[in-house]
């Protein structure tokens, strides 16, 4: 059933980007038995020429065990079929090409509720949806019923596989590997920690930022800063392989094409004399699939590598159910002794819908940071970070750490620099500032912005006011972080103390925010109505 | 590139649900031109060979017309294609068995830039991404570029199309249909409106509802009233065909059988003896993908024709997205004279997280009213109805509304009646209401819920306060809906001076709410904080 879904029908074009020789490989096995709760399944009830077909379009070699089929032994079917797998797979990673490849995958088909009773009461049971759920309900009633499960039950020779005394037999024993180490559940990739996670080299954000002496002079955008940045920092971990960068909207769009001074977009698939920044080896992972690239990314993290991952701001949202679910894992694993530390999941949202101009209403959506915001009530901050020299100290504070999910919302456009290096530590520290120098003592009024585009609205408002009311006295605040619970960050959110000393006990705030009113009300209430 | 997103990839098996006799019939045409901004789709770069197997996987009669092989004619290509897909789909819909009917499909490869300049500056531009942007930005100060450009423009001959004095020519104007009914855009289908949008007929509510005399006697379920309802919707407009229900997680699942009572599931691959409630005519579509569920309702909705979408509450998340992008077009259409009334999107959020103890914390994700209560400020009703009875007066609700966004939260396990028919019209109306039966004069404390199992929680605290301190006393407050600007409906949003009188100027408020605490901090910020 699950393989109906989008992600899933769009996650086996992965190929396209997944290098044999260097990424390891999945064996895909779609096992089919054909039925959900109440209904046959699509792929089920597809013909073999269709399991064929459409698997072999999606650049795989495919292989189908029918173990519904009469007069064959399935359990050699499989044997074989795995044996061909991994000779074919041992092959394509010894061959001097590996232009798109056709890695195997098998199509398993076997009855639903295999070795079941085939009938009850007339109902067709085995290789029907009837065996999905409780099947014999009325055992402890029926006789006919206990009679039919117990058949059932005793056709399965536990007596042979486990003795009362001596446990379970060689049968079982055979199984496990010898070698702890060979056993599934032992490889470090699957459990984070010291043996597979080491912290990202990370460059000195002085080194990349720009000089803001002068507050409102117009520097590069936010982007081409991460851009220059995060090219060092694949730079810097080349030798440790553990860094990728995940692009489903073009990093060219995104104005972070500097990383491909550094490495390449992966691409398995042909590649012309003419295309550029492309090759077998690339870390950038570009493919117009959010799912895909969250999948990507999802399961790297998970290995103890670091990953970012940038969007149109407007298609983050796209993916919202799937970062859901992680944070999810994120909550019961932080409760599991043996899971060690993994890097934390990295968003830059970009292209916001405040500058969408072009492209218009359909790339507008700040909607992805309430998903975040509103749900992880102890995982996720968000940067807003007002310019490109904010930006890279936000960056600095997402690569360094870990088992959280971060965003940084900032645009790719021209826009003025405010804060040299050390104030944009001061204030990603703190997560909110009062800008003295755009502020006034005893102020009437507070005037206050959250993300980069807002803040050069109320930079210029507040010159507008000045410019008319050369007397109106005002204090400049700025946010650059909102965690759930409050202003800040995980680290360090804002208290009332401080949130009233920065806002005022009472004058009026007039509050500029990037996202929708509603996600400012649900942080403001904690602050507004219910401070103890 | 589109192509390469997951919905689109699992939107081709709706051949699978599509009856083509019955529903009408798209030719789907894959225009591939190889290239996005920066680098080549993956579609582009796959052989003939994988697409051609691809698309007959997929169950279709794929056709590559393709434009960039010299020395043939494409437009005389691209006629016969259509040609050819025209007989086709006539021959299928004429054909007496329609099981998994091959519908044709088009595959057309074109240059990207195809007819523009080939190369400038040593750059290849015509079949290469360079094509994407600005070709020949520089033609205003580089007269190489100019000379390039007007070459290229001259090249279309448009003095031949048209003439200052007499307009188009014959060529343009003979591509317009005669008939203006026959133009694409005057399809009735296209507006909504009179010409194919009629209210449904909806059966009485009291004929469904269950007796409610003593509060607190257990009733069936809500979701076993609301199918007992729905099925006779289907019953009621059978002659009109306009209404479909749409289910990704399967309708026996969700306590909605009794629609099969009426119709049964679209299904156009084979069909077993043994399956159930399977056939080509069926009006429910069960797929196993919310986003080819979400996508048909949008379009049947748009055609002026009704449905409902019942989900996992938890997964309705996964479409988020797809329905912030609808509200963008109803904020839209909503402006635009010629755009006549449609129906609602409405969904049925069921199996809730609090009660999925089988299948866990996968299961359990209360964020999707969430999306649709922050963002569209005034389209969406969000509906908690306590009980059974008023599951069925919140739907006579949603289905007779029209250009909005309805979700109704209902479980599907079997629970108390509380109110009798009459007194859940009253409440639906006023959107919260003090329940007599279960509260005091001159309160000490408000207890309030919002949602069926909170509404339950709250009912046995009261008892449980009642017992141990008989002279605690108590108002009961219940809220069956809430809109973005606050708790009511769209239709009737509850003011302030209400608010007070029903929760009191200074009595302290319990509220146990079926979402995350943010949601309801965002809506009570109205009422607490700003309401002036």
């Amino acid at each position: 059933g699950e393989a109906e879904t989008g992600p899933t029908a769009g996650a086996w074009h992965l190929n396209k980007l997944l290098n044999p020789r260097r990424d390891g490989v999945v064996l895909p096995i779609l096992h089919l038995n054909g039925y959900k709760i109440s209904a046959p399944t699509v792929f089920g009830r597809m013909s073999n020429y269709e399991l064929m077909t459409l698997f072999s379009g999606y650049g795989y070699e495919p292989r189908i065990v029918d173990a519904t089929k009469e007069g064959v032994d399935p359990h050699d079917e499989m044997a074989n079929a795995l044996e061909w797998a991994n000779d074919l797979i041992a092959e394509i990673r010894a061959s001097s090409d590996t232009t798109a490849p056709r890695m195997p995958m098998i199509v398993m088909r076997t009855l639903k509720g295999w070795t079941g009773p085939k009938e009850v009461e007339g109902n067709k049971i085995e290789g029907n949806c009837l065996a999905h759920q409780t099947v014999l309900s009325e055992a402890k009633s029926d006789p006919e019923q206990l009679k039919i499960l117990n058949q059932w039950l005793k056709s399965y020779k536990f007596n042979e596989l486990f003795n009362e005394t001596t446990g379970f037999g060689d049968f079982v024993k055979d199984i496990l590997p010898d070698k702890l180490e060979k056993r599934l559940g032992m490889s470090p990739h699957a459990r984070g920690g010291a043996d597979v996670y080491q912290p990202l080299k990370l460059p000195r954000v002085e080194d990349y930022a720009e000089d803001a002496e002068i507050p409102g002079t117009i520097g590069s955008s936010s982007m081409r800063r991460a851009g220059a940045y995060l090219a060092e920092v694949f730079r810097l971990n080349a030798d440790s392989k553990n860094f990728r960068f995940m692009s489903p909207d073009e990093t060219y769009s995104n104005k972070l094409d500097e990383i491909f001074q550094a490495t390449s977009r992966s691409w398995q698939w042909p590649i012309m004399d003419w295309d550029k920044d492309l090759s077998h080896d690339g870390r950038v992972m570009e493919m117009l699939s959010e799912h895909n690239m969250q999948g990507l990314m999802q399961g790297y993290v998970l290995t103890g590598r670091h990953a970012m991952f940038a969007s149109y701001e407007a298609f983050l949202q796209v993916v919202g159910s799937m970062v859901d679910q992680y944070a999810k894992f994120l909550t019961q694993s932080r409760n599991v002794e043996w899971r060690g530390t993994i890097p934390s999941l990295n968003y830059i949202l970009t292209s916001s819908g405040w500058r969408q101009d072009h492209n218009g209403f359909s790339h507008q959506n700040p909607g992805f940071i309430d998903d975040i915001l509103r749900r992880q009530s102890n995982f996720s901050d968000v940067y807003f970070p007002s310019d490109g020299n904010v930006t890279l100290v936000c960056l600095e504070h997402m690569l360094s750490s870990v088992r959280q999910i971060n965003a940084l919302v900032a645009g790719k456009t021209l826009e003025p620099r405010w804060l040299s290096t050390d104030l944009a530590r001061q204030q990603v520290d703190a997560g909110l500032m009062v800008w003295d120098f755009a502020s006034d003592e005893s102020p009437d009024v507070v005037m206050a912005a959250c993300g980069d585009y807002p803040t050069k609205e109320t930079m210029a408002a507040i010159d507008i006011v000045k410019t008319h009311c050369p007397n109106a006295k005002i204090r400049c605040v700025n946010v650059s972080s909102l965690t759930t619970v409050g202003f800040g960050t995980l680290r360090n959110v804002a208290d009332q103390k401080e949130f009233d000393k920065i806002f005022t006990d009472d004058k009026p705030v007039i509050f500029n925010f990037h996202g929708y009113p509603q996600t400012i009300k649900s942080i403001l209430f904690n602050y507004a109505v219910d401070s103890t």
